[in-house]
């Protein structure tokens, strides 16, 4: 038996980098290379009668082709989107991932990954949403490729795909404000969690913008994103500022509880109040009413975390480390023109 | 440094099957175990202080301590759910999922299944809903542990948990024919898959124990389990039988497109037509009207079918091979009496 083709004898022979050559190979990254050089690798692959083979890679490199991915809880629909997103990617590079829900769970969360790194997974993304966990910091220092979703870290130190959470609830406040809405609340997210902290700054800085007031009145905090804080922080704002007639809300379950609070105040959406909501979760357009919400390209974070990741291992040195995805407002019935 | 204490080592210090020992170390299968024989495990394991380490327990049995997941797509709500719950049972066990989606695509479906044969993965966990894909069938012939769920072979060869989907539509039949209709129509899902044939077969077989008759023209299949479908199905319903007063779906996506084609006929519901879904999808109780429909113990499918793997991979033969779990039917504002 012939010793296997590697891809490095493809590098060799096309005279690229090897990640070119994983790059030209697959599909998927195939437009990343310049179609010349692309070319000249699939030839020489060809020529070599090289094919990918995980064990073997696995082998020769002492690499696991396994990637750890760290979620909250899969059951929140945010999740299952970014999920496909990595392990489509992911699997089109000849890696698996190993998914692990940690529930917001410090002990969870510790106890998962140290199994992951035991299992010597080549890398890790994570989209727990703590700002104070450092083990993942710990593990990135250690050396381990390390790309985070939906969150980042404040010093820059970590890969990360978040959307600009800003950006939404600015668009968010835009669009009430540009109906005719003046008196606007915000049910805001836990401020420990950089969605949370980051939204809420957005509302400030579009409200200002707006040459609108934040009365602190207008504005509750939900301890979690669940309906029922949703609702608890919704029918606050309601009581402090009963002429409130919009309210952005920090996130789609948060938005829902704010339905919850209205119909027990005895208020229409959007007739009495409008509300913004932040994810344009599946089926948020089937709920009554359909929720106007921040769309957020979640199938893509999750493919370009992978990517980045990818980057990470081919040590390619010179790959963004932090992305900032556009969020789009998706404007249905839950806002409407002020009727007060 | 000594040698690491075995699982076996425990075993033979407190006079039990190595399976036992795992089972009465493990807090969420201890109760399997005899309550004296526990504590005689958890004292050997004490004196000889054992820890689980599963890298240590992966070289020593050759074992990688992965389980492939196979699923058709996670973005459908009805698999995350069913997913934690494999994934937290296993994760007890020490044993991590490897996941992967096929979106129900016999060639990615073939692929994936052989990358997870050739990452060595101890067992197979599949929830894909063809029955006319094979490859399961030939991985368990050959020796790998598989268990199947939401779907069974007809020949019982491989391990399975399902749903009692027969009882489920049974139920649904029941509670409006109870409401008094007669005239009770069935947008089916696609009968190439056991999900979609077993609640077909459900529905006939209710009709008749209620002396109710089905008239062909009451009856029209989906070509997918999607709201599109839905929607062009419960339309040809509402077109050859325009009397009908209520319309049992085969899953909650078919039930919210006979919502859109109601909408497009000018009819209400439940005023003019009554709709029962099922899987109970999170969130379908906000759908207007919220949807009355079969619920299935998703998280408890999950975690059952992990049990029956970890019993396949602890060599207990006695283990039951086919397990029916009961669903339940969630009735809300989406059925009520006929009006007409």
């Amino acid at each position: 038996m012939r010793t296997p083709v590697t891809i490095r004898d493809v590098a060799r022979l096309a005279e690229v980098h090897p990640g070119t050559v994983s790059r030209a190979l697959n599909e998927q990254t195939r437009a990343l290379v310049n179609a010349e050089t692309a070319a000249r690798v699939l030839k020489a692959a060809v020529e070599l009668g090289y094919r990918p083979n995980p064990i073997a890679r696995g082998l020769k490199t002492n690499r696991s082709y396994t990637v750890g991915v760290v979620i909250p809880d899969l059951t929140n629909p945010l999740f299952p989107p970014i999920v496909r997103g990595i392990e489509d990617r992911l699997g089109d590079a000849g890696y698996t991932p190993l998914i692990v829900n940690t529930d917001n769970d410090p002990e969870r969360e510790r106890s998962h990954i140290e199994a992951m790194l035991a299992r010597q997974v080549d890398g890790l993304i994570a989209a727990t949403a703590r700002l104070d966990v450092t083990l993942l910091a710990e593990a990135a220092a250690a050396g381990t490729p390390l790309v985070l979703v939906n969150r980042s870290l404040e010093d820059g130190s970590a890969a990360a795909v978040t959307v600009d959470d800003r950006k939404g609830v600015v668009l968010a406040v835009e669009h009430v404000a540009g109906l005719g809405h003046r008196l606007i609340g915000h049910v805001a997210g836990p401020q420990n969690v950089s969605t949370g902290h980051l939204r809420h700054l957005g509302f400030i800085e579009a409200m200002d913008a707006a040459g609108l007031e934040v009365d602190p009145g207008h504005v509750s905090y939900a301890a979690a994103f669940t309906e029922p804080e949703g609702a608890r922080a919704c029918a606050e704002v309601l009581d402090h500022a009963p002429r409130v007639t919009a309210i952005v809300a920090a996130n789609d379950r948060l938005a829902m509880g704010c339905y919850d609070a209205l119909e027990r105040h005895g208020l229409s959406c959007p007739g009495d109040v409008s509300i913004v909501g932040f994810n344009d979760m599946p089926f948020i357009d089937r709920l009554q009413p359909p929720l106007t919400s921040v769309r957020v390209p979640q199938r893509e974070i999750g493919s370009t975390a992978a990517d980045l990741l990818l980057a990470q291992l081919s040590d390619d040195g010179d790959s963004p480390r932090q992305i900032l995805l556009e969020p789009e407002l998706v404007i249905r019935a839950s806002t409407a023109p002020p009727r007060r």
